[in-house]
C-alpha cells in the first residue's frame, strides 16, 4: 500500500480524493497496490465530510511521517505551495501537482531537487487538464524531435471566443456568460489577458526544448481587444479566431514562442476545438502533426491527471523518471523577426490608404472585403517589426489586427 | 549502448532504421544510452544500402547473440513472425512490433510469455500508426475506468470516404484513386471490408477490458456498400459517413464492439478526421472524452512508434512494464441487443410504406427527405434485431441502411 497526502481540500483536492476512492479497484490494478489518502492538509475543518478524519492542519506531520511517499500539491500559488513542495522533495517524497504557476516559476529547481533525491516532481494536470500532454511528450515522443507545439490551452477564453463566434455575442456579454457559468473568475485578467496560457506555453516549451523557458520572456496578447466585427470578417474568410500558444524551434535552434489571438482557417485541426475544450497540436520531425483534444479543466478531469501522476510515482518508487528539462535557459527569438500574414481591419474610407501601405511585400495581400462600413484584408507575409511599424504610422486608421496561423 | 535487431527490411523496417539513425541524438537523450542496430534480418541482400553490413539471413544469429536486447518485428504475417517473436521472448529479448495481425491473434500468449521472462512485448505501432494510443491507455489512463473507445482506425477507408464526400466520387472511383496513390492495396479487401479495423478494435478492446478479445467475435461491416447517394443524404442532414470501431463496456460489464460505417453528425469530433488520418475518442469515467488524431499509417510515423517502444524497453531493462491484458476472455454482447437510430434509404415510391414500418418505436423517426427520386430518413431508437427483422420483411425496398453514432 502507498500512502499519500493531499495539500489543499478545494476543488481539485477533493477531486483527487474522489478519483482515488471511486476508481480504487482500477487504480489497484494500475499501480499494483492500494493507494491510501492518509492526510488531507487544509486550514479548514470539514465536519461531516467522509474524509474528515484525514484532515490535518500541520504540514510537519506529513513531512515527518515516513509512510507518506507521495504528496499532491493542489493548493495553488507560489508561497506555501513552493515551501511545502521543496520540503517534501528534500525528504524524498514525490510531489504531483496541478499548479502551473509554481511549475512555470520554479519547475527547473524542483525537477533538479527531485532528481537528486531519486523521487519525482510531476505536473501532468498543470497543462491541458485531463489531456495527457506532458506524459506524451515525455514517454511517447521519445524517438521524435518535436519541432512545434501549437495549442488552445485556456478553456475560459476559448469559451468566450466560441460564444462570440456562434451567438454573435460581443466580448463583454460572452465574458459575463462565462462568469455566470463559473468558467471565468470575477477578476478574469489571468485568463483573458493570456497569462494563464503563457505559463502553460512556458511549460510545454521547456519540455520541447529540454531547457528552462521564462514565461515572462514569451510575448503575450490577450483576447480583450477582439470585437464582433473581427468574427464577421473571419467568418467571411472561412476562418475563426482562437487564442493560441505557438511555440516552435527555429532552424538555428532558438525558440520562437508567442501567445496571442490568431485567425485560424476552418479546416485547421484547432478550428474545431470549441467551448471550454483544449486542443494541442504536436509536430514531430518523423510523425508530423498529432492532435490531442479534451477537457482542459474541471474538477474530475484535472484530478484524474493528478491521480495518474500519483500512480506513476508509485510504479517508479525510488526511480526518478521525470526528465522534464535541464537548468540551461532556452534562447527565445525576438518576435520582431517572426514572419506571417496579418489580418487588418479599417474603416471603408481608409480602405485604399491602409491597403496600399501593406502592398509590395513578398507575397500579395488578399483582395479584402467591405462589411458594414468597414474593410478587412490580409497583408502579405511580413516581419512583425515591419508590420508594427506600418501600423504605428497609420495610427487610428487600424481598427484591429490579428495574426494568421 | 543497447543493441537491437530489425526483422524485415521493408517499408516499416527501413523506417525504423532511418528514425534510429536520423534522431540518434534525441534518442540518446530519451533512452539514456545509444541504440545501435546490430542486425537487419531479411531474405534479400541490399547492396549499396548504407546498412548493408548489418543485413543477415539467419535468425539464430540474433537469438544466440546475448548483446541483442530488443527485437523489432516488422515483417508482418503470423507465420515466421510468430515463431521469431516467441523465440526472442523466450530468450528474454523484448520484442516491439507494428504487426496488428499477430498481436490480435497471439497477443495474449506473447504478453504472458514476456511477463514471465521479465521483458516486454510492445505494439504501439499496431494501432493508429504514430498516434500514441496504447501507451496512453497504459500509462495515462491509469486512474480512469475507460468506458468506451470510438475510432477511425483505417486510413485507406477514411481516404475513400473523404473522396466520396468532397469530390462526389463514387466508391469505385475513390478506391481506384486510393490505389493509384498507394493508400490502398491491389487487393483492398482487408481494408475496405473492415478486417484491418476489426483487428485494431480487438487490440484496443482488450486493453480497455484487460481481457482477451477475439477479433472474430466482433461484428464487422465494410464500406463497399456505401453509395454516393448515402453521402448526399448525409450531407443534407448535417452528417458525414465514417468507418468506425465502436467498443464500449455495458453496465453488466460485457463488451459491446462493432465495426461498421456510421452516420456521424458534423459537430462530432470524429467528423473532422478526414483523408488518411486516424482519430480515436477515449471516454473515461472521470475525464470524459479525449480525442487523439494523427497519421495512422506511413513509413516514418509507424517507425517512430516502433522506435518509441524500443526506447521504452531500454528504459525498463529487466522490468516487464507492459500490462496489456490477462488470459481471461472478454464476454462480448450480441449486437442484436444494441439500440440506436438507423438511416434508411428507399425509393420515393416506397417512402410511405417503408417509413411506416419503422414508426411507433420508442423515440420518433425523423421527418425524412426526398432527393433525386429517393427518400431517406432516420428510424427511431430501436434494437438491431428488430431493425434487421423489419429490413428483411421489406426486402429490396431498402436501398441502404447505415447506423447513426
Amino acid at each position: 500500500m502507498a500512502n499519500v497526502a493531499v495539500l489543499g481540500y478545494g476543488t481539485v483536492g477533493s477531486g483527487v480524493v474522489e478519483v482515488l476512492e471511486r476508481n480504487k479497484e482500477r487504480i489497484l490494478e494500475s499501480a499494483g497496490e492500494r493507494i491510501n489518502v492518509k492526510y488531507i492538509l487544509d486550514l479548514r475543518d470539514f465536519p461531516g465530510d467522509p474524509f474528515e478524519d484525514r484532515v490535518i492542519h500541520d504540514f510537519n506531520r506529513i513531512l515527518e511521517d515516513s509512510e507518506i511517499e507521495v504528496v499532491c500539491e493542489v493548493m495553488g500559488g507560489t508561497g506555501a505551495a513552493y515551501q511545502f513542495t521543496r520540503q517534501a522533495l528534500e525528504a524524498g517524497k514525490s510531489v504531483c501537482t496541478s499548479n502551473k504557476e509554481l511549475v512555470a516559476k520554479h519547475g527547473t529547481e524542483l525537477l533538479a531537487l527531485a532528481a537528486g533525491k531519486h523521487c519525482n516532481y510531476m505536473f501532468e494536470a498543470s497543462v491541458g487538464g485531463g489531456i495527457p500532454l506532458i506524459r506524451n511528450i515525455h514517454n511517447s515522443y521519445t524517438a521524435e524531435r518535436i519541432l512545434a507545439v501549437t495549442g488552445i490551452l485556456n478553456g475560459t477564453t476559448n469559451y468566450i471566443l466560441s460564444r462570440m463566434e456562434k451567438e454573435h455575442a460581443d466580448y463583454h456579454e460572452a465574458l459575463k456568460q462565462a462568469q455566470e457559468l463559473g468558467y471565468a473568475e470575477r477578476n478574469p485578467e489571468a485568463d483573458v489577458e493570456g497569462h494563464d496560457t503563457c505559463r502553460k506555453a512556458a511549460i510545454l516549451s521547456a519540455l520541447m526544448t529540454g531547457r528552462e523557458v521564462d514565461a515572462e520572456e514569451i510575448y503575450t496578447e490577450g483576447i480583450s481587444g477582439i470585437q464582433q466585427q473581427d468574427f464577421d470578417f473571419a467568418c467571411g474568410s472561412g476562418m475563426t479566431i482562437r487564442l493560441l500558444a505557438v511555440s516552435r524551434i527555429l532552424e538555428d535552434g532558438r525558440l520562437s514562442a508567442v501567445v496571442a489571438p490568431f485567425m485560424v482557417p476552418r479546416e485547421h485541426p484547432l478550428a474545431s476545438v470549441g467551448d471550454v475544450f483544449n486542443g494541442v497540436l504536436i509536430t514531430g520531425n518523423m510523425l508530423g502533426d498529432t492532435l490531442f483534444y479534451g477537457r482542459g479543466a474541471g474538477k474530475l478531469p484535472t484530478a484524474s491527471a493528478v491521480a495518474a501522476d500519483v500512480i506513476d510515482c508509485v510504479r517508479n518508487r525510488g526511480r526518478s523518471v521525470m526528465a522534464g528539462w535541464g537548468s540551461g535557459k532556452a534562447e527565445i527569438a525576438d518576435i520582431a523577426e517572426n514572419e506571417r500574414h496579418f489580418f487588418v481591419r479599417t474603416s471603408a474610407e481608409d480602405a485604399e490608404r491602409v491597403r496600399k501601405a501593406f502592398q509590395g511585400e513578398k507575397e500579395g495581400a488578399s483582395e479584402g472585403s467591405f462589411l458594414d462600413g468597414e474593410f478587412g484584408f490580409f497583408t502579405p507575409v511580413m516581419k512583425e517589426k515591419d508590420f508594427q511599424e506600418r501600423c504605428r504610422e497609420l495610427g487610428d486608421a487600424i481598427k484591429s489586427r490579428i495574426r494568421l496561423i
